[in-house]
C-alpha cells in the first residue's frame, strides 16, 4: 500500500527532473571508470555544468541517498538511479528504419551496457529485407507485428523518413509498442500510455543560431 | 540603442522557449506542404501535443504575430521563426568523426532545407582520411584548425569516441567553433560563450524505462 502510494506519488515528478536522472547516471559512470569512490553535489555539479541545489533537489523526490562528510558512494548512487530507472535488466529494443540513421544506431555498441539491446531490425525496403546490417538480418517490417507481439518488447527505435513515421508508430503501438524515440523529423500522435521522445539535430542546431547569429 | 535593448532583452528568454520554436516551425513547414495557408494556435497545440496557451505565450516574447480571426499565416509565422532564429541564411556545419554515426550525419539530406550545409568531415584514423562518406571526402582532422579559422563556420557536429570529445571540443573551441552538437555519451566543459548541445539515444530511453518498467 506504501509502496503504491510511493508509486503514484513518483508519477508526479515533473518530467524535466527524470530527465535529468539518466544524465548524473552517465557522469556517475564515467566516474566509476576513472576509480572515484564518493562524490558531492558539488563535484558533480561541475562536471555537468549545472547548479550542486537543483541536484540535491532532484534526488530529493527519490529519497536520501548522500551522506553528511562522505557525499555520495559513486556506486551507490548508480544503483539507486538504475532502480528508479528501471535499469536493473536489459530492455529489448527494434529499430525500424535502416537508412543511414537506422544503421548507425542498429550497429551503435553502446547499449548494452547501459542497459538496453537492439534485438531486431526491420525495413519495408525489398533490397534491404534480408541484407545485414551490423550483426543482424534485416527482416521485413510486415513481420513486425507478429515479432512484437509474441515478445515481450516495448521500446523501438523509429529511424523511417517523415511521411512514414506515423502510420508505422500507429502499427507499432497496436502490437504493444509504448515507448518509441523517433528520429523522424515529425511529431507523432499518440495515445497518453504511449511515451515518445524525439532526435532531431536539426532543431538542436537551430536552437544555437538563436544566439550565435 | 533600442535594438540592442531588445537583443539584450531577447537573450533573457528561457531556453526552455527557445528550444520549442524550432518544433513549431517544423511543425508549419509541414502544415505548407499539405497546402495550409493559415494555423491557429488550437491547431498548432493539437498536432504537437502541447496546449494553445503554450505557444502563444512562447510567440508572445518576440510580437504579435497571430490576427484576429484568421489566426496565424503559415507561411509568415514560419518567416518571424526564421528570424527570430537567425535562419534566413545558410550555416556551414562541420562533422568531425566519422564512425556510423558521423558517416550518417554526412549523408543526411535534411540539413539543407532547414538551414544548414555540412561542409565537411573530419577523422583522426589514417584509413578513413581520403575515404570517401556520402559526396565528402574525409579531412585529417589535423587540418581542422586551419579548415575553420579560415572560414566563417561556427557549428560542428561531434561524432568521436566518447574519450577523445574533450579534447576534440577544446580543439575546436580555439579556432573559432562556439556551437558545438556532441554526439559522444559524455558532458564537455566549455567557456560560457559556447553553446552545447547533447545527442544521447540511451538518455531517452532510460528516461521513458521509467515510466515503461
Amino acid at each position: 500500500m506504501i509502496l503504491e502510494i510511493m508509486q503514484r506519488a513518483e508519477k508526479r515528478i515533473p518530467h524535466i527532473v527524470i530527465s535529468r536522472l539518466p544524465v548524473y547516471l552517465r557522469a556517475l559512470r564515467l566516474m566509476e571508470t576513472q576509480g572515484k569512490p564518493y562524490t558531492s553535489s558539488q563535484e558533480l555539479a561541475a562536471w555537468l555544468g549545472c547548479t550542486p541545489a537543483q541536484i540535491r533537489k532532484d534526488l530529493s523526490h527519490f529519497g536520501e541517498f548522500g551522506k553528511q562528510g562522505t557525499g555520495y558512494s559513486v556506486n551507490g548512487l548508480q544503483k539507486h538511479l538504475r532502480n528508479i530507472l528501471h535499469l536493473n535488466s536489459e530492455w529489448p529494443v527494434i529499430v525500424v528504419g535502416t537508412g543511414h540513421i537506422g544503421s548507425a544506431i542498429a550497429n551503435y555498441t553502446g547499449f548494452a551496457e547501459r542497459g538496453f539491446r537492439v534485438v531486431a531490425v526491420f525495413d519495408n525496403d525489398p533490397i534491404k529485407i534480408g541484407s545485414q546490417v551490423g550483426q543482424f538480418v534485416v527482416r521485413d517490417v510486415a513481420e513486425v507485428a507478429a515479432f512484437v507481439s509474441e515478445q515481450p518488447i516495448r521500446h523501438a527505435m523509429l529511424s523511417v523518413p517523415a511521411d512514414a513515421a506515423q502510420s508505422v508508430a500507429d502499427l507499432l503501438i497496436k502490437n504493444g509498442i509504448n515507448a518509441i524515440l523517433n528520429y523522424a523529423p515529425v511529431h507523432l500522435t499518440c495515445p497518453p500510455s504511449v511515451q515518445v521522445e524525439y532526435i532531431d539535430p536539426v532543431l538542436h542546431l537551430q536552437v544555437m543560431t538563436y544566439s550565435v547569429g
